[in-house]
C-alpha cells in the first residue's frame, strides 16, 4: 500500500497566487509517506527537454514558499505541444516528446495544476503515453466548472477589490468617473466580485450586454443625487458596442494600445461631459502574497492529490465541493467551461443592490 | 406585491467584519422597493426603551460603511431578555417590552443580524410576539452549523494568518516556540483555518484532545531536522491537560490572568526547556476593514433577505449553501451548533500536511 | 491671546492620502481653542461662489476621517483664478471673487493644504486681498523642496512598491520583462524609491537620461546570471528617446493611449524579444487608507498650522525638518522645486545596489 | 583601491523588519566591487564558535530576502561575552574567542546591525581585537540616538497603528475601553507614533508620568460628549502608579501573568464601571514583511556600509540625518540613548490633538 512513488508535478498556464502552496502541500503529504516529488520546470516545457528539466523537492525547498505568489516551477501560457510551434515557424506535434519525459524520469504519477485548458492537454498526454495523471485546478478567472474555487481566483479578486477601495476616494474628491478594467479572460467573475465587494457603481460583463446610453444614465442619476461620482469595473472581455474584443485584437497585433477601459472612458465622456480616468491593473492581480484562502484550498489540493495517488485513483481532477475536497474523473472536469450565470445569486446581488450592470 | 413596508434591522452579540455590509444590502434593496428601513441601537436593547431607540437609515447613511468593520447600529453580546439582569441584580422577563417596542415602531418585518444564541432568541421573540422575522448568520466562530458560510469568519482567519506570517520570521530568527492563542468559543474553526494558511506546526483545537507530550515531541523532532522553532496555534477554548477551560474561568472571574496561550508556554518551556513566547490576538481579530469574501457574502446576504420579504417568506434564515443564497427555516437554522469534524477535510489536510494536532 | 478665531480650511490640486487627517488635525486642535472651522468647499471655488460654498466642522465629523484617502472637502487640479477659464471659453480674473468669498464668510485666516502651485496661488491672493495664511504641503511628488514630508508621498510609494510586490512573483514565474509605469509629474521621487524599496532591477527617472541599449544590456546581463526576468520601474515623466514627454503629449489630446511604460515595453520586445507586459497604475497610487507615517505628518502639520495661529504668525508654511516641524516664510518655501538629486543618497543606494538606471 | 576584501556581517540583539533587507544592501555592493561576503550565524555566536559557523552570502542568495522579515543570519538578545554565562552557570570572559573567530574567517571588516547595546558590545571587542568594524542601527524602538531613523521602527508602527485601526470599530460597537500594550523597551516612541496615527484616545509613555484619575476623567468626559469608547495605547514599560516595571517583573519571574495594560484595564474597570479588554501584540510587531520605508532605509544603510568600506573608514556607524545617509564615529553614536522629548513635535502634536498623555 505505501509502496515507494515517484511524484512529478508542474504548473501550467498563467501563473496565480497559491500555485507554490499547492506544490507545498504535494511534497509535505507525499514526504509523510516516504516518497518522492520531482519539479519538473516550465510547464512540459521541462518534460520536453532532453534530458528533461526537472529538480527533486523536499520539505525543506517548499517550507518558505507556503505564501509566495508565482509559482516555483515556471510556467508558460504558450502553446499546445500537438500543435507546437517551432522557433522556424513550423508547427508540429511534440506530445510524444513529452511522454518520453515522463518515462525518462521514471515517474509513477504526473501532477499537473492549471486551468481547463492546460488540464485537457496533459489528460489527452495521458491517455496517449498511457501514464497516471491527476489534475488540481487554478485559475484567477474561476471557470473551472466542476468546482465551487480554483486556486488564485480569491485572490485576485482581493487585490482588484482594494484597487476599488482606493478608487472610491480619489473618484469622490475630484468628482470624476474612474473605471478599472480587471482580467478574467471570457468569463466576469473577478469583475462581478470584486465590483460588488468594492462598492462599483457600475458592473459591465461580458456575459450581460450592455449599451453605452445604461450607464451614461446611472451616471447622470447620481450626479441628479448629489453623488458626482461613478466607480466602474469592467472585465477585459467585455467588448464595444460594436462588438470587437479589444484584449484579443490587441493579441493578434491589430490594436496596440488601451483596452476596453480606454473605449469606455472616451465613450462616457464624449456622452456626458464627466472627467474620466482609467487604471489597468494587469499582471498586479496574479498576486504577490496568496491570501489565506488561496492558500487553505492549495493546501488541501495539494493533499488530496497525494491521497488521491495513495489509493491508485488517477485520472482525476480534485474538486472543492460543498465543504469538502472531492476528487472527479477530469474527462468531466473539463466538460464546462463557467461563465457567470445571469441568473444566480451574484447577478441577482448586484441588481438588488442597484448596481447598473448595463443592460 | 410592492406594498409600502418598514424593516427594522439589528445587530446582535459580538461585532465582527461584514456587519455593516448587511446593512448597507438590506438599505440599498430596499431603497430599490421603495421601503423604509429603521436601524435598532444596540442589539435588543433599542426596542427595549421607551421610546424605542432607532434611526432611519438611507442610502446615503450606508454607503460609507461597506468595508468598516464593527456595526453602526452598536450591539451587545450580554443578556438574554428572557432573564434579564436589572442593574439591582434582580432578574426578570422582559420579552414583552421588546415585543412592545416592535409594534411601537410600526415595523412589518424584523432582520436580525447575529450569532446561534442570538437569532434563536429572536426567533422565540418572534413567536411570542407574533411578528415577522428574518435572521442573517455572522460568527467569526463559524459555527452556525447550517451555511457553508458566516458573516465575520474570513476575516478573522485572515488576520490570525496574517499573525502568524509575522511570527513565523521571529520566530526563526530567535529559536522560539511561539504561541499564537486565537478566539473561536467552543469551535477550533479559526485555528484550523488560520493554521493550515499561516503554516503553524502545531494546532490544537477543543474538538481533538492533546496531550503535552506529542506537542513536545514533535518540537523536538523539528530540532532534530535543524528546524530550531515552532509555531503553535491554539483556539482559546483549549483545555488544560486537566481539562480546565480558562478563558470560561476568566469569565467567571476564577483566574485573572494568561490563558492557554500561556498555559502552553510554560508548560512546553519547562518540558522541553525551549525560550517560548505568546500572543494573544484579542478583539484585533473582530477587525477594523472586512476582507472582499466578507463583504461579498455580506452583500449578498442582505439583498436576500429583502427579497424573502418581498416574496412575504418569514421566519426563516438566510444561508449560503452551494455557490447559492437560499432561505432556510429558522428553526431548523439554529439547531446545529457547527464544530470542527475531526474526520473532515481540513483536518485531514491538516494531517497531510504533517502538522501536529496533539493527539 | 485665546481670542475666538474663525478659521478657513481647503484642499487644492491633486487629492492624496492624509488630506483628512490634516483636516482632522485642524480642527482638532482649534476646538481645544475654543475657535470655528469651516471646510470651504472643491479649493477655491468654495471661496468664488457666492454665497461660499462652506460647512462647519466639529470633532465628531472629523474623528472617523482620520484613516481615509482624498479629501472630505472635494479638491481641483484645474485652473488659476487669475486666468479663469468661464464655460464660454473666455479666460478672465476672478482672484477678487475669491477674496470676497474670504471676507464674506468672516474668517480670520484661511488654511491651504497644497503642493507648490496651489500654495504660490493662494499666497498670492493672500497678499492682494490682505488676508491672513498658511500653507501645509501636500503631495504624492514629494517635490516641494523645502520639507523633508509632504502628505501623501509616504502612502503613494507604498501603494506602488506593493505592485512591484506583486509584479516581482509574475515576471519570474514566465520570464517576462515587467514594466510599471508610476506617477510623480516632473521628479522621479516615486519611482526611485519604490524601484529601491520594491527591488527593481531597472529604474527610469526624468532627472536621469537613459539610452535603451543600456537597459537591454542590464536584461540580458541579467539572463546571462540566470535571471529570465526583469522588473522596470518608470516615471510616468520620463520622456522617450526622441525627448518627447507622453504623458504630457497624451494631456493636450495629441496621443490618446499608451504613455511611456507602453513605448518602453514596444522598444525593449523590439531589441531583446524579450515577452514584455506594463501595468499603469494610475490612480491607485492617490490611495484609500492612509499610511501610519502619512497619518502623523499630517496630524502633526494640522497642528502646527494652529498653533501659529495661535502665534498669529501668518504668511508661512508648516515643514517637516530634522525631527521638528518648524513654520518657513512661504514666499520661500514655494521657491524650490526640487527634483530628484541625481548625487543624492537614494541614486547613490541604488548605484550601489547594481541597479540600472538607464545611463 | 578596489583591493579584494572579504566582509563578515552578524545581526545581533532582537529581530525587526528591515535586517534581510540592509544584507541584501550589503551584498549587492560588495558585489559590484568583487568582494566576499560572510554571513556570521546566531550573532556573535558563530564567531564564537571552533570553528566559527559562517556562510558565503550571494547575490543570488539575497535577492529573495528583500521584503521578509527577520533575519536568515539568526540572532539573540541575550548575553554579553565578556560576562558570558556558561550553561554550568559560571560566568567569563568570552570576548577573545571572538575576536579569534574574526581573524580565523580571515576578515577585513566586520559590519554589525544591531542595537545600541549590541554595537557597543561590538565596538568594544573591535578595539580590543584591533580589527575593523562598522555599525548599523537597527531597533524597533527608535532609541538610537544620533540616527533619525533605524531599521525597523517604521515596521513596527505601521503593525501597532493597524491594530488600533482594527480595535477601533470594535469598541465603539460594545462601547468598550480597549487597550492595547505595544513594545518600546525604555522609550514610548512606538507607543507615541502609532497613537497619533492610529486615532488613540489616550496615550502612555514612560516619559511622562501619569495619574490614573486623568485617565478616568478622559474616559467619562468622552462619555459625556456621546463618545462611549475609548482607545488606549500603553508601552510595556510604562509603570504601575506605584511604580513597578511589570516587563522586568516578568523577566524576572517575580509576576508570571499579565503586564500594564492588564493592570490598567483593572484600575480602569474598577474606578469607571466601564467594560475593557486588552490586546498584547508581542512580537506581532517585529513584523513578517518589511514596510517599504524600513526597506529603503535598510538598503541605504548597506550600500553606504559598504562605501565607507571603499573609503577604509572604520569604527564609525551609518546614520539618517536630513535627508542623506552618513557616517559619525561608533563611540559617539552609541552615547545617546534617545527617549522621547517630553516637549517635542509629537508630544506636542499629540496635546494640541486633545489625546490624555495621562498627565
Amino acid at each position: 500500500m505505501n509502496k515507494h512513488k515517484r511524484i512529478g508535478i508542474l504548473t501550467s498556464g498563467g501563473d496565480c497566487a497559491g500555485l507554490n502552496a499547492a506544490i507545498r502541500g504535494v511534497v509535505r503529504c507525499a514526504n509523510q509517506q516516504g516518497w518522492e516529488v520531482l519539479g519538473i520546470c516550465q510547464a512540459t516545457n521541462g518534460l520536453m527537454a532532453d534530458p528533461p528539466n526537472a529538480i527533486p523537492l523536499t520539505v525543506a525547498n517548499v517550507d518558505p514558499i507556503l505564501t509566495r505568489g508565482g509559482t516555483i516551477l515556471g510556467t508558460t501560457n504558450k502553446g499546445n505541444p500537438f500543435a507546437f510551434k517551432f522557433p522556424d515557424g513550423t508547427v508540429g506535434d511534440r506530445s510524444q516528446d513529452i511522454i518520453n519525459g515522463y518515462y525518462k524520469l521514471g515517474l509513477d504519477v504526473l501532477i499537473g495544476i492549471g486551468g481547463d485548458g492546460s488540464l485537457a492537454i496533459l489528460h489527452r498526454l495521458a491517455k496517449q503515453g498511457k501514464f497516471n495523471f491527476i489534475g488540481i485546478p487554478k485559475t484567477i478567472d474561476n471557470d473551472v466548472g466542476i468546482t465551487e474555487r480554483s486556486i488564485g481566483f480569491d485572490t485576485a479578486v482581493t487585490i482588484a477589490t482594494e484597487a476599488l477601495d482606493r478608487l472610491h476616494f480619489t473618484a469622490a474628491s475630484h468628482n470624476r468617473v474612474i473605471i478599472l478594467e480587471v482580467m478574467g479572460r471570457d468569463a466576469g467573475h473577478i469583475a462581478l466580485n470584486a465590483g460588488i465587494a468594492g462598492g462599483a457603481d457600475v458592473i459591465l460583463i461580458p456575459e450581460i450586454n450592455y449599451k453605452l446610453e445604461n450607464i451614461c444614465n446611472a451616471i447622470q442619476e447620481r450626479q441628479k443625487r448629489g453623488q458626482h461620482y461613478t466607480l466602474v469595473i469592467v472585465s477585459e472581455a467585455v467588448c464595444t458596442e460594436a462588438g470587437e474584443n479589444m484584449t484579443k485584437m490587441e493579441q493578434f497585433g491589430q490594436c496596440r494600445f488601451g483596452g476596453i477601459g480606454q473605449y469606455l472612458s472616451d465613450k462616457i465622456g464624449e456622452a456626458t461631459g464627466a472627467e474620466s480616468r482609467v487604471t489597468v491593473l494587469g499582471h498586479v492581480q496574479r498576486g504577490g502574497i496568496s491570501s489565506p484562502h488561496d492558500r487553505l484550498l492549495a493546501s488541501a489540493f495539494g493533499v488530496a492529490a497525494v491521497e488521491a495517488i495513495a489509493r491508485e485513483e488517477y485520472d482525476v481532477m480534485v474538486t472543492w465541493q460543498n465543504r469538502e475536497v472531492i476528487t472527479v474523473p477530469i474527462s468531466e472536469a473539463i466538460k464546462t467551461y463557467r461563465v457567470v450565470d445571469p441568473e444566480g445569486t451574484l447577478v441577482k446581488t448586484a441588481r438588488g443592490l442597484g448596481i447598473c450592470l448595463g443592460d
